[in-house]
């Protein structure tokens, strides 16, 4: 799967997050194009771009709650209404939208009766229909909140989100978890000589054994929680 | 009462709609705006002019579920967070917010199982958001919609409406909506000459004890309303 990362700051060499956030991309198969580094808006080529990908992300910080306006001037010059659905033609239909959000703010401000008393979800409201007229299919949101308090963990476990956000197959779900985390072991075991290749070799083998269990757990625990008290008997 | 009406539109000249919109508000007292036809942003000078209004609208075509880029670059570079709540200071705190929004669309598609399942204003949610952190009153929307579909009478309806909305007082009651119509019918009646001076007078005493009678009906509907089924007792 390719995908496109369409990246908006209007001062993204000050930006450590994205500093950050490029660096995780970099390691999986993306496009990473940040808007406000382009030399004026060639529209034909944006749309091969956008045409070469099943994946498009958009990826800014919160703004006054959307965008900043390179993006929406990016968005603006793009997507004509012709291009987009005109005359019953879905250029880009059926290719999956993500955003990728940064803030400040605690996730948990978002929220009725926190500071800003509205979901992330209802302020992407606007992308969220841009994607429904073009007939994508539509990505939960990925948040990236106050990137600088996370332990140096925590932002390590937010890369591989993010990574995995970036070209995981969508649902969520714990089969596409591993089989993109097998994909990466087996590029990385690939990687190895000889000698430090038998024992990757050895850890591959190990965590598919561990896969195959894990899927047994899964299903065992599927029927359980369907027995539980919350749910139609 | 003073209005700021931040116009955004990035081809304005060729816009009928915001023609016939623009020669409605000189009717008024209000300052025009129109944030792509300034020579770069001179953020004290926007922030002066913000601070001497007491209502404050921004008003644009629908492009892609928000303002045009143009809009979203003057509030980037006008809104600093400093200015908006920074250190317990809300600059823009009490004065009115409103939103004139104009689409090509019809008003009911704009809701679910409409075209476009969303209504207008969970898409302007992040304006609304921003009004909200502000500390500003938030005014319901003003929608302009399939302006050249309206017949002239539809017209001239909206241009009245589009009036109150610059400078009314909220909420549209029929007192605020008496109290409008009045000074602007005085207004009228100064600009005459002698001899129609003395038919406008005629025609405003018939209209001020017209009000008066409308006064009474108001109040008998209210207490029959209030007697209604649909009440609680």
């Amino acid at each position: 799967m390719k995908t496109l990362v369409v990246v908006s700051h209007p001062d993204i060499n000050n930006s450590q997050t994205e500093a950050f956030l490029k660096k995780g991309s970099e390691q999986v198969d993306v496009i990473w194009h940040h808007v406000e580094s382009l030399k004026g808006i060639d529209v034909d080529f944006e749309r091969k771009l956008i045409g070469s990908c099943e994946r498009i992300i958009f990826q800014f910080p919160l703004y006054w709650y959307s965008a900043p306006a390179g993006l929406k001037n990016w968005i603006d010059k793009v997507f004509s209404r012709n291009y987009v659905y005109g005359d019953g033609q879905y250029h880009l239909a059926d290719k999956e939208f993500g955003l990728v959000v940064t803030t400040g703010l605690a996730k948990k401000d978002f929220q009725v009766g926190g500071i800003e008393s509205m979901t992330m979800d209802q302020l992407m409201a606007p992308y969220r229909a841009f994607a429904h007229r073009a007939h994508m299919k539509i990505l939960p949101l990925f948040l990236v909140d106050q990137f600088w308090y996370k332990t140096e963990s925590q932002q390590q476990q937010l890369l591989i989100d993010y990574q995995r956000y970036l070209n995981q197959d969508f649902p969520d779900s714990l089969a596409n978890r591993q089989a993109w985390f097998e994909k990466r072991l087996e590029k990385f075991v690939d990687g190895l000589d000889e000698a430090d290749g038998k024992i990757g070799q050895l850890i591959l083998d190990t965590y598919q054994q561990q896969i195959d269990e894990l899927d047994q757990l899964n299903d065992t625990l599927k029927m359980i929680k369907e027995g539980e008290d919350d749910s139609l008997e």
